[in-house]
């Protein structure tokens, strides 16, 4: 963890969406910026499955977070005007709360007996987070992919504190495609003997079938054609073919294998099993009896959603069909389909593309009059 | 294998494209119809990475082959009108010699010191047993997937034999992405500790790590509109959500997983890692210094290119990209752009789009004359 990481115990007993509670729940998070005066400045950004809360360097940790282009000083999130405030899920192994915390009472990780875990409950512990700090109100609540979905239901489910949405490649549930691509990688991680059913503490767990999963996440989170620009059918300078034909030989299967081995050694494969099943079971219509209903419940004036064009995990149809609702609903929307090649992970490498339109929403800042704000854009999308 | 299998026994000391050989090798294939008169009435047909030889019914066998709705009397391969040969591909494991066959001198499987097995290698033993049959002139070679990459193979290297080509689904060389699926696919597979570096004769092998990778195969096959039509959200009957949140919940999981268990049932896994590895290798300027030197080689009077819109394994634009080089180089070529959702399986299923065009293209019989051919299409492609 960062130095940069602050803890709160934000709850005793917290009771889960699908039934079963934790005893204690502890939340890491970081911060950039300094709240204003009014306390309406403050930007509640939500991770995706994977990340810390360390979206951004800062005085106290030097290192690039993983948002690093998009927060700080003159960033797009300005950490001059707003307060920013990153918090690692509940469920996930950066500081939280998650399979791999110590239970207070056996005094073991939970591991498999942790807790079915829901996006609502990561929202929730967020907003309980955000209390304890003293926060009425938030500027913006904004997320990306698993992000994005939390960043829905805090809006929904807390919406007299969000002024703002912003939903990146995101989802109001998660489609068949996506689910059989996350309950295949779940499914590889298990069939790990290594796994041994959760119960691998403290040993690594298993490392074989969590690097296979995340080949897996990064077909998933990219495009073809971004792969047919970055590696073609580039070979590696020192393939030897005689020696093992199934060896790593294109430029594309080491690139995979790297970055595989990167996440294996810093990420706990329960969380990745808990935080991946939350996001199958997400869906808008638990939050009322249509979504245009589950919808309704946010208040938040404004809303950016963002989707990519070569997104294949969340396709941007989804988001086109969120930012439809809103604008039905009577929001101000604006819809933005980004014509990336870097398919899903487009928000975390895009930076040409995702800067401009995340400063323009930004810009427009607190001290703005109601009257100066954008005018609001037509329920016709752009892009 | 079926009993309208035939096997011949092709050639002593057969060497192969990357170096090695086989003592010997042995095709299983089955046919339809029967030679004409002239002996110009033949279609060759090879089959995708996985199906036997038994592509149709026939008396000997009256199970439902897998492309039954495209081969018989009166179907669009209409077998009163040609003769039609399917050939289980060299390295495969229906009655061809492969890695589960035994080493005529060791008496034990090859598994992996099976040589490295290219498309040239199946496409070359394809042309001995045309050959050893007495055929001299293919009416027509077509194959889809892994087979389309054959039928150019053979089109080019056997130029002369070859009248007409039939491309589904297939592409001129993998692309990065299709490279990084079939990876990850033999890398699942080789983790199973029964894969035991290939030496699990007569044991199953690695059945887990088959399961996933034909899962694997399975995503990249279709497409997320295809199983949201399909399955959407929709959850088996009898879950019961308290036994164990990783079990199979969501339809699309389940039929992820049945699929998956016949399949694993069928084929041999270290067929599958030699045949998936050729298509990562494939390469059309192997076989020219440039791709349109390598198809100018090409002799077909006519060729017909299939691709389809959903296909994220063999993207339509290979398939464009191949018309396109074929039409400039003055063959008479019609592209065919399906507008079908079932992805690079569209061809197995798709039978209202798959069959009119295939129809079309046969209906122009051999005992018409030239003149009253299809008009030549323009190079501007349809679809």
């Amino acid at each position: 963890m960062s130095n940069a990481t602050r803890y709160l115990r934000i709850a005793d007993d917290f009771p889960l969406k699908r039934g079963g509670s934790l005893p204690e729940v502890q939340l890491a998070f970081e911060t950039w910026g300094a709240r204003n005066e009014q306390d309406n400045n403050t930007i509640l950004l939500f991770t995706g499955l994977s990340p810390s809360a360390h979206a951004a360097s800062s005085t106290e940790d030097g290192a690039p977070g993983w948002w690093e282009w998009m927060i700080g000083p003159g960033r797009p999130i300005d950490t001059d005007i707003y307060h920013v405030i990153c918090i690692n899920s509940l469920g996930s192994c950066f500081g939280s709360t998650g399979p791999a915390s110590i239970h207070p009472v056996s005094g073991r990780p939970y591991g498999p007996d942790f807790p079915e875990l829901s996006i609502e409950d990561i929202a929730r512990s967020a907003h309980q987070l955000v209390s304890l700090l003293g926060i009425e109100a938030l500027h913006t609540v904004i997320g990306a992919s698993l992000g994005g979905m939390t960043a829905l239901a805090y809006s929904i489910e807390h919406a007299d504190q969000v002024d703002r949405l912003v939903s990146i490649c995101s989802a109001m549930r998660a489609d068949p495609m996506a689910i059989a691509v996350r309950s295949l990688q779940r499914e590889i991680i298990r069939s790990d003997p290594a796994w041994q059913d959760g119960h691998y503490y403290p040993q690594a767990g298993p490392v074989t079938g969590m690097r296979l999963a995340r080949k897996l996440g990064l077909i998933s989170y990219r495009s073809g054609q971004e792969w047919m620009q970055r590696f073609g059918r580039e070979r590696l300078a020192d393939v030897r073919h005689s020696r093992d034909m199934f060896d790593i030989e294109f430029q594309v299967e080491s690139y995979l294998d790297s970055n595989a081995r990167k996440f294996v050694a810093r990420f706990d494969a329960n969380s990745y099993l808990y935080l991946s099943r939350a996001m199958d079971w997400f869906d808008i219509a638990d939050f009322g009896e249509t979504d245009q209903a589950a919808l309704a419940r946010i208040r938040a004036r404004r809303a950016l959603v963002i989707g990519v064009e070569s997104d294949s995990l969340f396709p941007i149809h989804q988001q086109r069909a969120l930012a439809d609702l809103l604008c039905e609903l009577g929001r101000d929307v604006e819809f933005v389909a980004m014509p990336s090649i870097q398919g899903h992970d487009a928000f975390l490498v895009d930076r040409d593309r995702f800067s401009p339109v995340l400063r323009r929403f930004f810009a427009d800042d607190i001290l703005v009059t109601e009257q100066d704000r954008f005018e609001v854009r037509e329920c016709a999308t752009s892009g």
